[in-house]
This record gives structure tokens, sequence and C-alpha cells, in this order.
């Protein structure tokens, strides 16, 4: 392995989470310790900051400020959602970060994202093989989704799941509040993989655990939901449903798909609305009060509400790309291996960047239940864990202190 | 003044606050303590409970589930919204609560809520005085909405507020994080009082102040609307928008009228979908990429994101409303009288129910921008002193540990 001098790049990509930029604080800090990076460089909005040769000089920033980035939802440096062509077919982004990374003598580069991200990581590492030129090329992993492959689990997700089960949690004690029927739907984030969703089945832990989870690993029928709240709602007066904005019929038509046709830069189907369509079906079915919430971006940027433990996972995570990356490791992303035996452990390994880039992890049918409306046992006992300890954000005048970057655009080479 | 010795009944109504709760503590924890009270009941869902005669002996509880009562949203006691008659026109419901009041010898009724709450506490004192039986009636104020008169502020009001602020703090992190354009506009609770609304613009102390907010003491003007997203979208490629419930047009029609034909029990339209609505205007208009979000349900029951002050400040009404009434004070309603001069301070004081009852306390004009999109200073300068303080709430395995209340229905006389 070749222990390199020169620069690095960290650019983050793919939605916000409650903790990306603990990752990236665990990659600057690091790097602006280690002494074979000569330059720390941020990338404004992810690869697009490279292409358009927008980079901040992160040596120029107040340290606590860094230290305020474990505390600070979305994304500090900006992301994107710029698809990398094949190179094969098209070179000419190739082609353009090389010549970047050759201007300012980049040798380490850290990519802090989701499925996606890692693809265009692993896209970049693989044409910097190609093409012979010497760059540590690292995979640092963030997604509420937690639908990376090779990885017990992705900061960010537990951050997010902590926010819906307690959410989940408060909404629960408002809708048992008057002796009048109520049913409350809930919808929440994760297109393909429904590891948030079963998250609000953690309300259980409170006392609160909804009647009803649907995660999109299962075909949704819309008879046996409208049956499933009726019974309840008969029995009880009440009905709680949570829902993957991403459940689908069996032919895996979107549920929401008639709500709404627009698409994001990767092709996905843009959902939403599917709460209050649920709502409105629910209410014809049944005659019920119905209440359809959507957490919409709430789930991916309450950093009050973040986990402890996911904040100190996600700063390992890139401190972690970097240490590897300085040893002279390239072409990896940094994953978590777990044991839940006799406590919970938590410990960084290194991934292959091919076998995490675009395949997306999805619950264990058997952790579902037999009807595909709950969660079992193993699912709570997966996800407790991540959840745990209290964030104790910084706070001025009791509002959120969240880090103030200066951003100063390097010109030097 | 008289010294009553009897039962004390208390009893919550309206929609549930974070802090609802804390307040039937301080009645509850305050009322065991008092030598001349011989029993604490709760009523099941405020009035009704007494009319059912469902009334719950408090001293069977925990005293350690009563001290958590203080972090549990919603109503423990449950809630109501039902509305008594004009007793001139049918005294049915008066006589059955008179008749409740000599089964159980209650001396002391404490009710807690919002404007509806407190016309129905004034209704049963003035009730209760005109047929001569002896027993000392007070309201304990309850509201997010922040409406009620004769009170410098509502509890329930500062925790939803805080709870605003810092998710539009977040939510703006999240929107900026893009170099694409976004808007997006956050709906928030508050039918005709603008207090809820105008505190997203709290969000300013943590730098991540909203473009735009429209409360409903203005008429609302969809054009200027549209030509205020537009500019502001023109010149920063991003714009935020917090946006009352409430808001209407000249003529006094919602905005989210069309929406919904739905009312409560008290005839107030049911609001809601308003976010998704002007989104889509947005989107018409500008062609960008617009999203709604709806605080919902979440808003006023998020006890984890809480107001310390606002919990010790509910604890103190209930408590203060017990002290008043077994010192001979009846027909009154717990208010708060604050200064924010040098340093801010707040003392409970008592207002006549009469005062109190059916008046919707709005937000100063001069408090909101000449152009009706924004708040000033002074609205600022009120609300930020009420926000203060984490919350610390209870929590096992990180999740909430709310009250579990045993609820023990009396069947003694």
């Amino acid at each position: 392995m070749e222990n390199l001098t020169g620069a690095c790049i960290i650019g983050q990509s793919g939605g916000p989470t409650a903790v990306i930029n603990a990752s990236a604080a665990g990659v600057i800090q690091t790097a602006l310790k280690a002494d074979c990076i000569t330059r720390v460089l941020g990338a404004a909005h992810g690869i697009k900051g490279v292409l358009e040769d927008k980079l901040y000089d992160m040596s120029q920033e107040d340290p606590a400020e860094l230290e305020l980035l474990k505390h600070t939802p979305s994304s500090a440096l900006g992301s994107c959602r710029y698809k990398l062509a094949d190179p094969d077919v098209d070179d000419t982004d190739y082609k353009r970060i090389l010549e970047i990374f050759q201007k300012y003598n980049v040798r380490y580069f850290f990519y802090n994202g989701g499925n996606d991200s890692m693809d265009t990581c692993n896209k970049i590492s693989k044409y910097m093989q190609k093409v012979g030129y010497a760059c540590n090329i690292m995979g640092v992993p963030k997604t509420i989704d937690n639908d990376l492959n090779g990885t017990d689990h992705c900061p960010g997700f537990a951050s997010a799941a902590k926010y819906i089960a307690t959410s989940v949690a408060e909404v629960w004690q408002d809708a048992h509040v008057y002796d009048t029927g109520m049913v409350t739907i809930i919808e929440i984030m994760g297109r393909h993989a429904g590891w948030l969703a079963g998250s609000a089945a953690l309300a259980a832990v409170s006392g609160c655990a909804p009647d009803l989870v649907y995660l999109p690993e299962t075909d949704f029928d819309m008879n046996e939901f409208l049956e499933s709240v009726k019974a309840i709602y008969n029995k009880t007066g009440k009905c709680l449903a949570a829902v993957s904005e991403g459940i689908h019929y069996a032919d895996g038509t979107f549920v929401s798909e008639a709500k709404t046709s627009a698409t994001d830069g990767f092709g996905h189907a843009q959902l939403g609305g599917l709460a209050a369509m649920l709502a409105d079906q629910v209410k014809q079915a049944t005659g019920a009060k119905v209440r359809g919430i959507e957490l919409s971006l709430l789930q991916r940027c309450a950093a009050h509400c973040a986990s402890a433990t996911d904040i100190e996972e996600a700063w390992k995570a890139g401190a972690a790309a970097v240490e590897a990356a300085v040893s002279g490791v390239t072409d990896k992303m940094v994953a978590f291996k777990c044991s839940r035996e006799g406590g919970y452990t938590c410990e960084t390994v290194l991934e292959p960047l091919d076998i995490v880039a675009n395949f997306e992890k999805k619950v264990p049918r058997e952790w579902i239940n037999a009807a595909g409306n709950g969660v079992e046992q193993p699912f709570i006992d997966y996800v407790l864990p991540l959840i745990q300890g209290a964030a104790n954000a910084p706070t001025e005048q009791s509002m959120p202190r969240f880090a103030h970057l200066k951003k100063v655009l390097t010109t030097e080479m």
C-alpha cells in the first residue's frame, strides 16, 4: 500500500440526516490532524463542487464550530443528487474530476452518502484505478433509510427512528384523549425498505404501540388494510396505523402513485400525500374521524431528538475512513459490525465499495408478522440499542445552536 | 368567604397540550395535601365524566406516576368537546352536575382548558351561585393557541411554540441543502390567533428565520403571497413560508375552506390540507419544487421538546387554583402577570371567569409587519422568555416514560 501525501476532499451527497455532519466532523477533524494530509477541502454540494471547482478550505473554520457539526442537521457543505454517467459511455465528468484532483494534488477522497452516493464513490474509485491516478477513496455511509448493504446499520437511521418512535408515542397519547372514535394514519419515509416505518413500533416501549405497521417489504392490500382498521376501530374506538411511503400493491404499483407523477434526478418517483389519501379511504369505509399525518422532512432533520449512539457512531465512521485511507486503504466503505448479545457493541470495519453500491438492504421477511401489518420482536431488538442516549444538542436561548461555517472558497492550487 | 370542606373534582377539556397534565398534577398534588379537601376526584373526559358519574379516585395513584404527569402530553384524565346549553334554555345538564356534586359533596371544582372550557366553567359557576350551592369553582388555563383573555400567556402555548420554532429551524437547514430551487410551506395550528404561526419566526435565533410568516390577524391575499414567494425564490433560489391554518381572505373565507366541510362539536370548521394546497398554487405559479409540511398534532403533544418554563408555570397554575379555592375564592381563572423588563418574571393572579370566557386574544396588529407577512421584534421579545429551559423529560430505554395512571373509578358517595 502506498503512503500518499496530498490534499483530501470531503463531499456530502443525497438526502440529509440529523447526523451526516457528525460524519463530516469525524472526517474533517481527523484529517486536519493527519500528517500526510496537506489540505482539507470541503466540496460544495458534493461531487458538483468538485466538477465546478467549488472547494472550501476547512482549515479556515473555527474548531468550536466544527465540533458543533455533531448537532447540526442537514448537509453543512451542501448536498446534491447528481448521477455520474457510465464512464464507458461518457467519461467527461471523470476527466474533469481527475483534472481537479491533479490541480489540488488530491490524494484522499471521502464521500458521505447513501446508495446512490456509494455508486458515485465506487465509479470514481474504479476510474482513478483505471487511469492510474493514486488516490485513496473511501465511502462514509449515511442514510435514514438504513438500506445500505454490508453494514449492520447506517448512520442517520437511528436518529430518524428515534424521532419517529417518539412522535408516534406522543401522537398516540393525543389520539386517545377523547372518548369519541378516531383513526390516525402516520406516513413515514422509506421508498423500498421499511426500517423507518417499522421503527414506529418502538413506541411500544412507551406503552403507545401503533395498532398497524405497513412496510414496503410486503405487498399492500387495500381491502385487508381497511378491514384491519375497521376491526380495531370497532373494538377499541381508536386505530393508529404507521405506513411507509413506499407501500405498494402486489403488481408493484405504489399506493401513492396516483397522487404524483414527478420524479427526482435518479428517476425515483417522488412520493407524498399517501397519509391523506389513506385517511380518505378509511373515512369512506368506516365513517370514522380520521387524521393523516405525514412526518415529511421533520424525520430526517430532527437533531434535537437525535440518538447519542448515532451521533457518536456517525463521527467514528468519518474518523475511521480517514484513518484507513492514510494507512493506505482505498476503494472501501466504512461499515459497522455489531453485536447485541450481552450488551450492544459496535466496531467499524471496511467493506468493498462494489458490494455496497446499488444494493438495497430490506427488512427480513421473518421480522415482519405473517399478516404483513406489524413487526416482530427481533426487529425491536435490532433497532432499540441504536437509539440510546440523549443528544444534548447545544442551544442558545433554548433554540438550537447550529454550526456556522465560513465556507471560504479556495483559489490556490 | 366560606371555608368549605368536601371533595374536589378536576376535569380536563378541549385539545391536548404538552403540559396540560402538569396543570393537572399541580391541582391533584396540591389538593391531596389540602386539609379541607376530603377527596380528590378526576373526571373522565371532562364534564362528560361528571354527567356520566365517571370519577377516578386520585388518591389511589402512585405519587411517582402523578409526578410523571409533568412530562406526559395530552389529557391524562381524558378530554371532551362538550358544549353545555344556555341554562335558561335547557338546564338538564346543570341539574345533573348539581346532583353529582351533592352525591359526592363536591365543594371544589377545577376545570382545565381553553376558551370553550372557560365558558363551561363560567356557566357552571354562575349556575351554582344561582341555585345557592356552595362550591368554589376555578378555571385553570391551557391552550396552545394562546388566545385566552386576561392572562399574559397560556400554559401549553410555549411548548408548542418551542417545538414549532425548533422544527422550522431544522427544516430550514434541510431545505437549504441542495443548490437547486426549493420552496417550503409549513402549516401551523391556530384558527383565529397567530401566536403559534408567529412563533415560527423564533427560528431566527438559530439563524434560520422563515422568509414569510402569515397570521390570521391580517387578511390573506393569494396574489401577494405568490408574488412574495416568487420574488424571494427568484433572488435566493429558496423560500420558506410559515402559514397559520386560519389564514383567510378579506371576506373572512378560510383559504383552506374549499378543502374540507367538516366541523367539530363547537361548529368550528376543521382545517387541514392548507400546506398541500398552497404548495400546489406555488408550484403552478413558479414551477419550483415545493414541499408542503403540516405540523399537525405533533405540535401540541411534543413533550420531548417542551419548555421547562412552560411545565413549571403550568404546574403553578394548577397549584394556585387549589390554593385560591381553599382560601375561599371562587368564579375565577388563574392567570399570569409577567414582566419582561430586566429579566422575565411571572406571577399567578386571578381573573373573573366572565372576562376570560369566549374572548379570543389576538396578536396585536403592531406586532405584525406592515405587509402582513412577518412579525416584528416585540413579538419575539414576548415569546422568547416563555420557551426557556429544556424539559429533560424522563425516559426508559431512551423512549418517553409517560405516567401510567390506574384510573380507579369511585363508587362510594
